[in-house]
């Protein structure tokens, strides 16, 4: 996953700042694992917490009842989503500007947005006994815990730090950088995809083995239909790779049509990011919706980045790798998505409470009302955070390099 | 695998043509991924169906009691199935004619092959109660299904096309056009290396999952010689990581050999498509050979790869990446290879029928005489489709880009 | 794993040598393959053994009742073993002396050593009925069997070829030669990654097999606290990937700190080899350190990178990608950590006897002996093989290119 974000960020990068692209990406990784073991799985997951934040098992210690590889897979969503703000500002921030914001991210934000929705605990939790509106938010593969919170920092990062030199020419008229490597994005993305599959999947191991399997004993539940449905952890990561394939694979041929129609020209890197705004979207609901659902999620998702990255050039920011319409847009339509799409039955199986359900299916407005309560938390607690950081770093001078160094290079 | 390709043919390529060739490879994937979810699937493995074809659970309807990981896994080997084509026919053909015959190729060719060998129902089916010959054909990992097929339809493609430019001179002798990265085409070959471990390991589930665990449960055959052998999944798919191992290696020295030799050179490019063809030849027998088959069928393969990229060059057919040699030459060598080598106590073990194996082991003419039919079955189902298939294009106008943009590059 | 070391390689050397890294590496994997499977593996790990080599299971015979998967992990680490070497020795060396060395290797020196440490009959094993001091030598993942060994071998082969034509300048000073892409070299890195952590929790996989589940069937083994414990390969499995993410991170870390403080600039090839040290570093005691433990290994790998590999310029020896540094120098760190930090609680839980533990944790002196002594064995039988071989190939002319082909370039 981390060499597919690496490959193509510094596939999508000129050439003369590969160097630094790279070793940011390896760093971001490196600090992040620290700061996460240190405190940052304690803030997301401790085994005390209250409904905003976990306060024990700092350092793995008292750890010994549970797996190990629970923090290791929780480890690579924490890395995904720090390393998604490099791209929106790589070409122009400082060393140590990255070194902090990695730190803030991966050792606060993120556990706490993580805790609040996936943690048992959480007070968004859809696994409480008592969730928000009786039912919680769905967010199985993280399309607001990863991606929206990312996106919209690498926004929040890239609106303050400004646009590269030469971005916008003296009319406000945006010029086209090239990266240096069509093959490293390409590379990238279809690394990026295989790990996709891996997280979607492996979601369902992460909320099985924190729920201790009370959730998952092999317990049925009845639906509104009065039909009975197996909670079943193997036959719902078996559904995920299914529905990420449809919905990435969508949004890749809608993008084409786009790409075709619109721009009037084949845009292989536009095309690879539709690819991936498709699989944003349908992290969120990969185990609840079903597969005619993630085709028209995903299909949609390339819509949506298309008129994010035409927003964003409109405010003039200038995003490189396009992180804000990819994570933040694809992501922010992939949590509603599913507020309109999820099956009950699917849920059922899931081990999601059904008395609420997708709109389209006959549901009420409850769950996308947990959506959009979810949404508006991570858009707030991210702003919160990233605002002030950003214009701190900024105030102190350590935020971007100097303007030779970025015409020259930074590597 | 998808990835390996890809970085295989953009390496393979000249720069002006590797956006479009990294374009197609990703898009084939994708348009196949929704043909086949609509209607590739059921043709190939539907519940009901006769000997022939599937016809029901389109777009995986009625799928609930059966593992969509199924699906997923048929998808990837009809996606690979795919994308052998793009590499023959790159750098000169149109994106229409990309799509339309994605869609053929995804969408019914594959699938009805697939059903007639692998499906329980196929007429060429060895787990039929009744099959061809008493014995059926052996195409465990898919030499027939997923290599010949792709690489015959790959070389029809290629010469209803036509060379690209300057590809032979006004004499006819060939110009060699070189790819524009070595390092790419090796990092291709061996991700392809590592996925040809996963498919070849793989098709045992896929195997044992259709057959309702009927063959699989813990069942004693009994061989001619009286011998008890248990039917053992776990222990096949270990014996298949060996024998394409060791497959793989010994094409890849006997290639050495025949590069330093005939060659006259160490040719890096040369070696990779041995490799690939070693691969390639012990998919069909992988469950069933013995290691020192597994050396052989390898080592042979290399020279049948050596004869087959010749001849193709003499008929004055250009295929910018062997695609022909590679797999249909080298798929055709590994089918007839299971009738020679295939071991009686292996075959058991793999849950095959016994009572006909391979004529170096002593067994009759029967399995091999399977194993012929197939080949010719899929010869003949391949040219009746791909033919007309591309001359209609052709006919049409939309299967070549014009002289000028092939010069200028397609990108 | 090998896809990594061939990127990493590819990325490091001059373009003029490129395809010729690439060629020999993919083959080194072949040749292995065939090497091991005939007789390397018997010797390593045949049923029939004395403390010093197996003498059976030549070719995998007599292989029913083992799974064939453990001998493809093994070969993995065979094949990891060789492709070290060829970094030392790139640019310079002939195709033949690859292929003898490699021949030489994978077949006899890594066996050997492979089964003096690993096998349950091995003399050094710490699961034979009677260990070394009572505890024998505690590598989980190899740190000595496959990275001291191979960084040594390297090493010496660097060491008796000689400095590359311009590496150092007339007065001896060391000038620097570029490799032609840091993409890859960190794409390498990055897979390489991702196949340590494969390696080091896989290891568990192999020697449970090994031991024929007397080891681990569910026994609990008394710590002298008092305290009993279960003996969990999952649980221990689960516990490499935290150590081996902390002990990479920490390293990669310090290298940045010796980088900016020591070298005046963010080196990125000089933090990917700290990586990989960390990593090297960890292996060995990645089941029985605690996670604190672990980031002081990884942390103190970078130290021992920097000044090996200075050591190493010092004694104006060439060694292109610093295998001998990581490999032999951070494995040799790795492998005495063990014997300071090793927890008698994990070491009960990975199944190790608890008699002598780490001194840090109030053990005594014993296990630190047992790693000296593996330590000493390790380079004793390294040196005594290489050695001459390597003279031996230099006697007959077969060891270098000429100075002209140098000059060209391999390719």
């Amino acid at each position: 996953m981390q060499t597919g974000f690496c490959m193509l960020t510094a596939g999508s990068v000129r050439t003369k700042n590969v160097m630094n692209v790279l070793l940011k990406n390896m760093l971001d990784c490196c600090t992040g694992a620290i700061v996460f073991f240190l405190f940052g799985y304690a803030f997301a997951h401790g085994e005390e917490s209250n409904r905003f934040i976990g306060y024990s098992q700092f350092a793995l210690t008292r750890f010994d009842n549970f797996s190990h590889a629970v923090f290791f897979f929780r480890w690579t969503l924490s890395a995904a989503s720090t390393t998604v703000v490099s791209g929106a500002i790589a070409e122009r921030a400082t060393f140590y500007a990255y070194l902090i914001y990695s730190v803030c991210i991966s050792g606060f934000l993120y556990p706490v947005i993580s805790h609040g929705v996936w943690d048992v605990n959480g007070w968004l939790s859809a696994h409480r006994p008592d969730p928000v509106l009786g039912i919680g938010m769905i967010d199985f593969g993280g399309s607001a815990v990863v991606h929206m919170s990312a996106g919209l920092c690498g926004f929040l990062g890239t609106l303050i730090i400004g646009p590269r030199i030469g971005r916008f020419d003296s009319n406000g008229k945006p010029v086209a950088i090239a990266g240096h490597s069509a093959s490293l994005v390409v590379l990238g993305t279809l690394l990026l995809c295989t790990g996709a599959f891996g997280f979607n999947a492996g979601s369902m191991l992460h909320v099985a083995t924190r729920a201790d399997h009370e959730l998952f004993g092999g317990r049925n539940i009845v639906l509104s239909t009065g039909e009975s449905v197996l909670v079943s952890p193997t036959m719902t990561v078996s559904r995920c790779l299914v529905t990420t394939l449809l919905g990435a694979a969508m949004s890749a041929l809608v993008g084409l049509v786009i790409s075709k129609w619109v721009l009037k020209v084949f845009d292989l890197i536009f095309i690879c990011n539709c690819l991936l705004g498709g699989l944003v979207s349908i992290t969120a609901g990969c185990a609840t919706l079903e597969p005619y659902a993630a085709m028209c999620v995903g299909g949609f998702s390339a819509v949506v980045y298309f008129l994010g990255s035409r927003l964003v050039l409109r405010i003039r920011v200038d995003d490189p790798v396009d992180a804000s319409a990819v994570h933040f847009g694809c992501g922010l339509w992939g949590v509603l998505a599913v507020g309109l799409f999820s099956s009950e039955r699917l849920q059922a199986g899931a081990g999601f409470p059904v008395t609420h359900f997708g709109l389209v299916h006959g549901g009420d407005w409850a769950l996308l009302g947990c959506q959009v309560i979810g949404m508006a938390s991570v858009i707030g607690s991210v702003t919160a955070t990233c605002v002030p950081l950003f214009l701190l770093l900024r105030a102190f001078g350590i935020l971007r390099v100097s303007a030779e160094q970025e015409e020259k290079g930074i590597d």
